[in-house]
């Protein structure tokens, strides 16, 4: 049985997220095998769409990793499909503001929490004994907006206090973009770095989850020194070009 | 326009080779991108066959990098078809007698020196200026029989005097088996070692091409250093799976 | 020539409806020889995406049975996406109110008297000798919203009375959780029962067709019996489970 | 390194355009092999989603033909995924105001002048030398909402002057539809051709490109002589269909 | 119900066969509509494998074409694949003598007449009322060796001595590179032509078909005029090609 | 971690296994959810290939239900692929005689006992601890020649005591078809049952395993009682099938 995030949250320690932008099974089981705490389907950026994203969530069945979802943007239809299929937490971008935050939690929770649709498919088998699916995943889901702009750094405590909000991710280059900032990862300038400790604070006073990208394991834990409780590094793509990468270089230099 | 791998080769320096285990094309891309001579689809080994490896091909095709194929088992209807969409080189494992590598050979190239069938439908478009793809695959295409057996050593010889063949491609882990040893990458087993300096002074008697398959980049310079014109770092796959592991031990560690 | 389900309609007799929600054009054409009346595709809660429709359909094609598609959301570009594709129905979530009924309405109609933006592809065979399918196909196409919650149902009038509404397709269970009923299928409770009532009535005396969701071929046939024109018979992943389960169990018991 | 339409532009003539309504990366490198000055894949009638088109991309890719995507409908969500996956330009249907015009400008734009998500995947490759993607894309990129409508004519000026829009892509079948003409190409109806010309006069006055769907080459040709600075012809599909349906006729007459 | 192509054939005159080499289950469609007599999918030369295959099926089997494949090569278990698939014909190139032939007829053929294996699956719904498709298969099914080498030509009469064998099919440019010459469709070398009269007059005193591989319509209808039963024009790929590469002329010599 | 077949079995009791046919991702998980012992994909005689057998594995991963492969013919590189992608059983037809028992085994073992070639990827994850998967398998993997024709039963001891041979598979039909009686499944003639009766006199007489493929759940029942070990009922596809016609008969009679 597959346990949600929330259940890995609950036994404490910060999540190292993998980061799927391959639209391949098989490397999505290659990712899972490789100790990622949760990973997560990038529908938005990544080149996936709703049916890669499933043979995602399958190949990486076997190992019990929590999986999670990136839309490409806050439209109900994409959010209640990413669930049905499995996805235990929805990332959603470009949540600048209180009204958008509501409109995504509706859109992740069942009533009388929220609208979603009822019809999940691989999903209805993750019930509890006793408990089905639908009477337990309010409870369980993940619903992170991002937080990625000037404007959602300003409306950050009301984006918050939405009920149903279990924390926030951070996109730092699209943050450091609405500032005037080159759009890298692992940015050094004060003013990034300024909004990253308020985001920590922020869902500290409220006891949910701060999340981050980084595009470095030595960034990512120092981001979890600084109270993340959740970092991605990098994607399976950043990888393995990487990878590939070094390993020409090193043999060219032999 | 798409160069052979012969072309490459005639410039000079060895081949470094990528493997193309993951059915991908956005993989092949990302690995094209990273700057290997060549790139090999795996339809034995890897999770491919022709169809993905039609779709690796595409992927790749942008970089303009020569692909090649290894083909499941020497049968005639899959040597033709990896050619026609588009490779410069076949890789044919198990490849134990000179009958075997004239077979090999028989099926990559056209009459007059084989038979293979004509029909090139990638390819069809690789031809030089006034030359079409038929007048020239004769002499551009790369037939490498893998020598990966006991047996095949002790027919090393024979299988390197048959006409048409363009080199050997060494399988350690296989050859490691058929001599009881365990089927590792970048053993130090001296049987292996002598194995190997053997296939390189064959090969060089000849002016033909010796390949090996080796795990690590530094075992891939030492094997330039030996004498081998083509080495393979691991494969996407095991790049993939390596960088993932680390970046979370690195995490972890931190 | 493929009909239309109006034209399948008008020769009387209740709708026995399939429900397509394993993305798979294979298990489509099994379903398409099983004698539905008609098929569905559901691209909010099945395994399907656009993708997977056409192939869906292709799948069925050689049946004639007359394919419908369930939009994930009331948003025009796959609306019309589906329509372009050979639908002959669209059965659409959640439609609340008279404004979200025209707001599909034009959707699914070419002007006058909709939006719908002209360029069929699979569905510009569909015409019938000396009238192109733009002709034909307003008269032909059957809008469907869905009828799926307590807000829906105070609103049956006004959305029966939208121009261009072919009928309404009812959800029970999210109908059941908007009302804090548990979301099951073939439910007995009075409220659900009343409501199912007050849509027969609603559509019955504007001569159109009321559709339903059932969880088993008795309680189909009882809904028949009601008065709805159209009924589905759970899904073919629901099918496929049920047998295989079925069929284990029956060898185990022996 | 893949050249954007607007380099492509900027050395002079017309362009004419191919139309890729297959789900093939096949079928698009054999119409990148043709000659087109770029391809267009039609996420909105074609029978592509965001996957296939990804294939067409990569199919096409070893042409160096600037690549371009018309949406299904106006939302952020898939502008922003085309443009990641390596779109030079935009087209998007149903711009009938300068408020959409704007709302497509702001989804095709980098910050400061749109607010585009930062995070392109296939497209990081495209950037210059020394110039990173993100610099140059909102000089390069081609935003081209669609005229077919009579509300958009009537528009016309105003959609035109919205900062960043870099030309219209008459849809001249719906244009005919929203008129109470016939939905057909290449139509001779005066009504047509006067909008025509005065699409041409007014993106001319702009120093913009005004582009239009042809159903032949030789209105294609025509629309050159009249202003048109992008042609399409048909699509795949069609080119397809007529040659087949042709050489049939042509083998059954004699 | 789909008609087989013996029973087409039966209805008199000439087959005009389309060729499926692109892996697309719409372009199948297309080419479907176009009007052809039988379609055949080419696993050999074709981009296409048993999974691509079966889309085309799909794709066409609203036409109710009799569908044929070509094999990759004589091999028994994509023998059975295709017919399981609903292939009514199998193509199998290089069948050069009686014994190659007799072996593709065993594949071909249920027991008692040959060993094909039993487990129809799309073709299971091939039967005739009252007949299942086991015990009509056998005389409908279409078993065409290819005649594409010198030496098939020599053993041309013991080929078709072969009882089960249907007919021929000729590969003209393979049949060339036998004899020493360019392998070019449509060849007006006399010795080509010389031996496409020797089939003709070998098969019809036979009472089989014979049928042949053509560039063009004109010189396939020369080739129905000459006595071939069975006349293909190019193949999808080519007919597109073709049709693009023309109208980009055509538009830019205006 | 998965378990292989083998281990199942020691634990007693028969191996009620299911059949893949279709060639889905989801429908494997269904069908893994449904309670099969274990599940083999069809590769000879489904609707499938390599690549939709490793979906269906993946589709089928998280149950830990151990997974069998039927080969479409005795081909080395087939069977080798299968393997490497997880398979704990190859099911191979038409092995009529101990020779070709023997290249079966010599396919599916690694050295010294046969001649796999290394190489495995998905299966590099089934080693337990400290003992790699190339150490286990050969202990692990099921070799199971079919025994499917009169030749067969003729050559029943020899084929069984070739070393590696786990078990044999009955082809019911095929078996059938040799004899010259229909081939129909759960028949109840006397020489079937007959031929039934000696192979699990002569499996059970070595310590191996008979297994067969059934029509029902009643006639599995009864074979088990009969003696063999491994029973398969239908398919997935018959099984959907028949659950769709008896759905719409239901609600029709009704």
């Amino acid at each position: 049985m597959q346990g949600s995030l929330r259940q890995h949250m609950a036994a404490g320690g910060p999540i190292i997220n993998g980061w799927l932008s391959m639209p391949s099974a098989y490397g999505a089981e290659l990712m899972a095998r490789a100790g990622w705490d949760s990973l997560t389907v990038d529908l938005q950026h990544g080149v996936q769409d709703y049916s890669s994203m499933v043979q995602c969530f399958l190949g990486a069945s076997a190992s019990g990793t929590p999986m999670l979802a990136r839309v490409p943007s806050l439209e109900p239809g994409i959010v209640g499909k990413v669930l049905d299929a499995g996805a235990w937490g929805v990332i959603c971008p470009m949540v600048n503001d209180a009204r958008s935050a509501a409109a995504l939690v509706e859109a992740c929770l069942y009533p009388p929490l929220g609208q979603r649709s009822n019809g999940p498919n691989r999903a209805a088998a993750f019930g509890r004994p006793g408990k089905p699916y639908q009477s337990i995943v309010n409870d369980e889901v993940l619903v992170l907006p991002m937080i990625e702009t000037a404007t959602a750094m300003a409306a950050l405590d009301d984006i918050l206090d939405v009920p149903g909000v279990g924390g926030v991710y951070v996109g730092p280059t699209d943050l450091a973009f609405s500032m005037g900032l080159p759009p890298v990862f692992d940015s050094e300038d004060p003013r990034i770095l300024d909004a990253f400790a308020r985001v920590v604070e922020a869902t500290q006073a409220r006891g949910i989850v701060a999340g981050v990208h980084c595009g470095s394991p030595d960034f990512a834990a120092r981001m979890i020194a600084m109270g993340f409780g959740l970092v991605t590094v990098g994607s399976d793509a950043s990888l393995l070009a990487g990878a590939a990468r070094d390993a020409v270089a090193r043999v060219r230099a032999a």
